[in-house]
């Protein structure tokens, strides 16, 4: 695609920094601030029962949280995804590594990578785009290269059109995605047998989507809507021309919420949701089971922590479980599939999406 | 639990410092600003011949409005008792005493508790924590304490999830509160047959909690709801470190507006309800008896006003008559019993929250 | 009522200066924002065939507009009676006089009144207050004393319940106000039989209010109800003590907006409704009349033109009416009639209150 | 109409002159942001087929857009035509010219108008007022000269009741509209059988109107809604006496918003719908498109670039093509039959418009 590995590498880090200063969020919102949970004034649980255990692709975590897939390919993401790992070790949860392309294409870069099987056993998800298999014809034997070389407990695909679409250098095709079907179904039967995960990148899947992405028998699907870090925003800070810059504001609100992502998903598709995109705190998180996902994932607050060092992951991912374990005794949940029932309001914009929509 | 005396003495000292000169109140409102009262241009009555009278758990109420429970314990509570006791008897109404368990526990501190039964024959209810039933075995006996230590009315027992999991030191087992409907009525059979009434601390009870009330047997429920004093602020000003200031802050929020939580209990509940947590004006108290009430408590106003005397005391409380007073003229109620069928319109949020709950 | 005639008519000119001078109108608006004309693209129409007459209480009118009934007693008022009786000559309207109690208890003040008649034979309607059928005990002989005074076409009897209770010297008693029945049907089978319009002053007409006001035969409804001149804003600025001033706030905003009003009024009335409170343009007289009204009445501007002299009272009436003609071009309508069926779309809190009272 | 032709064109160039340098846009908006297209994560298609082109009235448009018909008439318009031709040839789009009034009445002018088709040879669209062939008693023949004028490929009949009410020298006889049947369909016999558009000036059409305009059998409704120019503002900004400037202020707002106009106008109309007025982005012209238009037509940034030189105008119409691209890969429409069948969720006031209108 014209542009040399070296570019590409220092896109990365430009990325890395701009989350690191900037402010990089959407300025609308998750829509999860339109979801009230209801307090339970006798509660009935003793705080020290609470357990916020899941089993997830296979693996125990000791809470509904993965750091969603973010970085790899040169130094300063081998150190990220390094503190990523120790962190989620320490806690029981799991993680994602960013994009594989670069190692499938570099295996130089290999070990940016697998730094994190050094570091724990726990769920790792490795990560591919949906965009390669069709412009660079990919097929299961990259997928069996990317599972190998993390030893992958579960495999993200992700979609991000948007990305592409405003990104120079970016790959716009995105026909013919279904043939999906068939390399997964490939890979499973001649490789392993890992379950796979649909994911967006901060836009969010619509019910249309979940609909294809059924048919393509994806094992899950990873909301990542919009509310968080908005990639539009990212590159408009990078890009110099005016022209470019005035297109580029156009769509920095464009996306879906998280919270109306969640329900469009939901209505449509019946296995394992994964709530992200503007996860900022474990009330968020409380939220999203509550309305109908199995586990949450964070990207950009633990990209931050994760350049600090791995205790401060270990600290913001604490601080979450504590807020989740806190909405869980006000809403009276003595676990996630108590969680998972509790009533909850839905209000405002959210409340108008989900009437016409679903 | 692990606390001295002295450091709960110091604590409750605290709290009344930081409800007398700072903004303790929740951000969000009771939603009582959602519901409009319709005016009655031909109003129909003679104002003089209106009556706020009303009778409550045995005993009658110049107008449907009680003192909230709040204090006792140490020197200034006393004093608080004392001027808040004087008012209600000046003006023929009733008041709850803070929670007793300082004087269950020392024996000393009782004169703190019962000074108010030298100054009033009127209602007088007495407070404890459903909590300590659980995690510290209490039984009717401790309930005969308390009745006795004031010669109590009725007997209000608090529900405080969300209070005592932001306390350091807080108790944080609400498991298997049922069992308090064997001690209740143990009470009720051995000792004296008074009412017993369930009572928030300030985020309210669910339609749910409601149901739990009733199956204990609860003879009334104090909805103590959001948009009054807020517990997660309190204890925002009083405590230090950054991370649990960070922590508070998500909850701060936390809790059922009264109206809300008035609306979901009488739901469901068909016994005596009483209106609370941010009530503020005799036009509240009008508000809260056209949609289902029987009697209003307000808490923070009073506190403020009693650390003055208590002839303020009685000032906003006389304010708070004449403003029920035209209020009622304005509907054309010419008693409490009328104004319970006054009509009135539900807008915003409020309306949103019903349609979706009940 | 222990007030001297000097007290009384220094009270009044103080209303005057304050509603000259000072901000006396509602924070709340008519909700006549909410209610929207729709533009009609093909208008149709002949601009200069438009016809604005309608015919009132056996009168003609120009337009659809009469001034509210405001003063009379002294000096001032003569002057004002004086400049809106030539105003509404000039240009074909109608007017009301103020409370004629002043000159039914002294007769030296009827030329306050009746100087109107000096300057127009067009449509004049008298005023009295209903509270003084009841407290004072009139009877249809007032009833003739005020409509001979000024050879009144039609009699305003108004209601005014919020600013009797909030005047330290208010007369506080609405009860039994069905005697008006008789008393205007005996006023009508002895003396004349001249319509008799209910009339708020500032706080608007309930549904069930309404019900009274046709069980007691009147012939029209003037709503006047909240969004222009408040009586609790005017008294606020007069009152000195602080107490009184907070109670005075609390209801400031008290009343239904004119627009809701009229359709609570509608809902269940079938005679003359003039839609009052907060007209402040020619496009407020367009929605009056689209959603029901048969005329409208502006009162504070009117007062305030009629203090700069009879030209200035012109030169307002004539800019409402041309806003009225322009609204009437843009949405296709000939005549009056036509207006009264042309489309509108109501929203917003208008809406709200629709949906759930009517 | 007693203006000498000098003084119109004095207004006519004080137009231009205040919409290239003053805000002369309503305050409301088109209500297009409460259209809100659904995100497709997968989106489906290759950024590189997506085809925008369509037919319209004979002609190929290489996107949805025409530049809606502004001037003519002076040398400034003549320079402003030609600007815009040469842009719309450059890109294969078309174009309107304005009212050809002036070019009727004198000759001299006609090359002001016919300067386009020395630039292009694509879709031109002629211009005159339906006002005037009730007052001014044009025929069939006038639009054989208009026609001629320019070798247009479609004719505009501008209905614009605010515009002429609000000038001072404005045409007012809007009655019997429904004879421009019988002068279209005789001029489509007589002379050429070429389509004849309906088109408002920034107020927008009703559905009442559009059933008028079926039965006039126009063969498409150029909706020019609210949102955009505002010709209340411009006449504001002209206009010297503070009495007009009071009444203007009145109907600032005044018309019906683009979003729902195109609602109204569809509900009842079955031809050809061109989304217009306050038009500002490929995004607004992809939400007219999944709503119910087949092309949009851009007024004011076009006037503003041609100022400039028609580099500029080309620059400005080829972000609109991109944006509408991106927005359609984002969408995963292929082409405009695609993009008209997008899901998209409708909100906030515009919801309550549709709800209660159609
Ligand atoms: C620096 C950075 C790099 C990312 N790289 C990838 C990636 O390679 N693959 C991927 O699927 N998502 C990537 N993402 C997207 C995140 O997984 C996530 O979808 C998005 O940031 C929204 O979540 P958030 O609001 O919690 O940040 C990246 C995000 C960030 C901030
Ligand atoms: C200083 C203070 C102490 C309180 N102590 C108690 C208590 O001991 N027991 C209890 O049931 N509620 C207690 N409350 C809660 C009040 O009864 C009431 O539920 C809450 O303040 C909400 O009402 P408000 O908005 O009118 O203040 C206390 C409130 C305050 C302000
Ligand atoms: C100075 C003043 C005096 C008034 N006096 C009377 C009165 O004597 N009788 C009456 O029925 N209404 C009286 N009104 C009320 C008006 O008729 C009208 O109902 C009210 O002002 C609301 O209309 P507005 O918003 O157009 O002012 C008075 C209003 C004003 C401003
Ligand atoms: C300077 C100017 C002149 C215009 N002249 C005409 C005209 O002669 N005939 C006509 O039908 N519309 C005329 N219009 C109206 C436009 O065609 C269009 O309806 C209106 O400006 C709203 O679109 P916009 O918001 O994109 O500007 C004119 C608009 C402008 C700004």
């Amino acid at each position: 695609m014209g542009y040399s590995k070296n570019e590409i590498e220092v896109r990365k880090l430009e990325h890395i920094l701009l989350c690191k200063y900037c402010n990089v969020e959407y300025d609308k919102t998750t829509l999860l601030e339109d979801v009230e949970l209801i307090h339970r004034g006798t509660s009935g649980i003793n705080f020290n029962d609470i357990e916020t255990e899941i089993k997830l692709f296979g693996k125990k975590l000791s809470a509904p949280i993965i750091v969603s897939g973010m970085t790899g390919g040169h130094t300063i993401a081998k150190e990220i995804n390094k503190n990523i790992a120790k962190a989620v070790d320490e806690l029981g949860l799991g993680m994602g590594v960013g994009s594989q392309r670069a190692a499938i294409v570099n295996e130089d870069l290999i070990d940016t990578y697998n730094i994190v099987r050094s570091y724990t056993d726990n769920l790792v998800i490795g990560n591919l785009g949906a965009v390669n298999f069709i412009v660079d014809n990919w097929d299961e034997e990259i997928i069996d290269k990317a599972v190998e070389m993390i030893d992958a407990d579960a495999m993200a695909i992700h979609f991000n059109p948007l990305q592409e679409i405003i990104q120079p250098e970016g790959d716009l095709n995105f026909k013919n995605i279904d043939k999906l079907k068939e390399i997964i179904s490939n890979y499973k039967k001649k490789y392993k047998d890992i379950p796979f995960i649909a994911k967006q990148v901060g836009e969010g899947f619509s019910k249309e989507d979940a609909i294809i992405l059924k048919n393509i028998d994806f094992d899950a699907i990873d909301i990542q809507g919009s509310g968080g870090t908005s990639w539009a925003k990212v590159e408009l800070l990078r890009i110099k021309d005016d022209e470019t810059k005035d297109l580029l504001k156009k769509f920095v609100n464009w996306g879906i919420p998280t919270a109306a992502s969640i329900f469009e998903v939901k209505s449509v598709y019946n296995n394992i949701i994964i709530g992200s995109g503007g996860i900022r705190s474990g009330l968020d998180i409380a939220k999203c089971i509550a309305i109908g996902c199995d586990c949450c994932g964070v990207a950009l607050p633990i990209l931050k922590a994760s350049l600090k060092g791995w205790e401060e992951v270990v600290k913001v991912l604490e601080k979450y479980i504590k807020e989740l374990k806190i909405a869980m005794f006000l809403v009276g949940a003595e676990n996630i599939e108590e969680l998972k029932k509790t009533p909850y309001i839905v209000k405002g914009y959210l409340k108008d999406w989900i009437s016409q929509r679903l």
